[in-house]
């Protein structure tokens, strides 16, 4: 028995075939960055699982008790991601949802897997995706299970030198990576894609709203973006990465990315920068 | 154990919580009616299933090994409606598939539970959905596993007076209910939605399209469908079954919608109209 996942508070491994989440997608999922038993953006995870719920129409976990779970999965790792996986739980056939969901709770702990020390650095290799995310006003900003869009996103590219892939949506604006939020310094002036149409509202870019009130969000095509003087990925697990090249664009080192990085990583937040 | 119930050719009831189909929706399903060991739409089945593996980069089923776990899954039931689940089976994290995937094949047989035969004589009542389908060409026609748009719409309604419920695009586009297809008739002209942008691909749609060649494969507007005739539903598990009332409009008993039923189920196909 894997001691790093529990289901419904339990050590287990498996769930009902008949679950929600697996039938439907019907679910809600975080991917919270822990290190010596302190998750810095709880409260960031919290708040857009709990949002999630009421769009969903869902029952909210109670986040105490869900952070003693996660406590316990994590015993032994000094430092995890953690994924946390909230589904509608177990229902009868059919989408209608069933009146009182009973839903079904997995958190599984890791070993965390830290990015080249280079890529944080020098910066990443973005690949351009093919694959476009739909414009759907009701699900953007959720972390849902719905995730086939970024599958064929990431089939994309297997050259492990390609550390994210860039996403438009149907109507060419620049949205995001495929598991990061995208941000852009042009001079002075930070931006970020965006996230009411489509894309995943990153607690990692919330956090980084919250510290700079004067950012952006803009709805950019991928001309504005490559325009810009910098460029940078930010999640919850990786921190904050610099952009190397994009669609035959590169950009040398930036001091202003630098900083954030290192504010980022006083901070106690996720980064592989050593100074 | 609930023997109507395989998981990969044996009896059983969970699936590993890593699970793709669980953690991304990243699988496919279908919906089949069963007879008395009979499937008269097996073979669009496979040949969705078969052209979502391709679509999706997955391995595809073999279909007769999944023919006889179906009927094992069905043994004692005289009449079902079969869920077959194809998923991308247990992967690490991330959204990159593994490269060499072992699906999850979950197959799910239960007792067929039929409309009322009025709404086979009279039509059903239509709730029009406030939550639209977005337009996403890379998995429109599939039978994926991504279903939160389908379970927003029918969270909708809870009358059960009303038998379905019709869905716009986001680009105010008629596409279909929330778990069958829509067809409409225009004098003599059978049309019914394209779902080359978004929407499902019904196998019952596939055979009436294959019957009537003479079928168009529209663009409408909600306005366009209501100015139609008659308007019905179509399903591989509820056959084929009227409109009576959609947003106001009203349709009397279609004696051209009445003659297609009867073809329907002189051909073996299901569906509750009582000659």
């Amino acid at each position: 028995m894997n001691r790093h996942l529990r289901i419904n508070g339990r050590p287990c491994a498996v769930v009902n075939a008949d679950d929600r989440g697996l039938t439907y997608g019907d679910g809600l999922f975080e991917t919270v960055w822990m290190t010596s038993g302190k998750a810095p953006l709880w409260p960031r995870h919290m708040a857009r699982l709990g949002e999630g719920c009421r769009r969903l129409g869902m029952p909210a976990p109670d986040p105490d008790r869900l952070w003693r779970d996660v406590l316990a999965a994590c015993n032994g790792l000094a430092s995890a991601t953690v994924r946390i996986t909230w589904t509608r739980g177990s229902g009868p056939r059919g989408y209608a949802p069933p009146a009182s969901a009973r839903p079904t709770c997995i958190v599984s702990a890791a070993p965390a897997t830290p990015w080249p020390a280079d890529w944080y650095h020098h910066g990443i290799c973005m690949h351009l995706c093919r694959t476009r995310l739909a414009v759907q006003p009701a699900l953007a900003g959720l972390k849902h299970l719905n995730r086939l869009e970024q599958v064929l996103a990431r089939r994309e590219w297997d050259d492990p030198q390609v550390g994210e892939g860039l996403m438009l949506d149907t109507q060419d604006r620049v949205i995001s990576a495929t598991a990061a939020n995208v941000f852009a310094l042009r001079g002075d002036t930070l931006c970020t894609p965006a996230v009411d149409r489509c894309g995943v509202a990153g607690t990692a870019r919330a956090e980084l709203l919250a510290r700079r009130p004067d950012a952006e969000e803009v709805r950019w095509s991928l001309d504005a973006l490559l325009a810009a003087d910098a460029v940078f990925v930010t999640s919850a697990v990786r921190g904050i990465v610099p952009v190397r090249e994009l669609d035959g664009r590169t950009w040398p080192p930036s001091a202003r990315v630098r900083r954030l990085q290192d504010a980022w990583q006083s901070a106690g937040l996720p980064g592989g920068v050593v100074a």
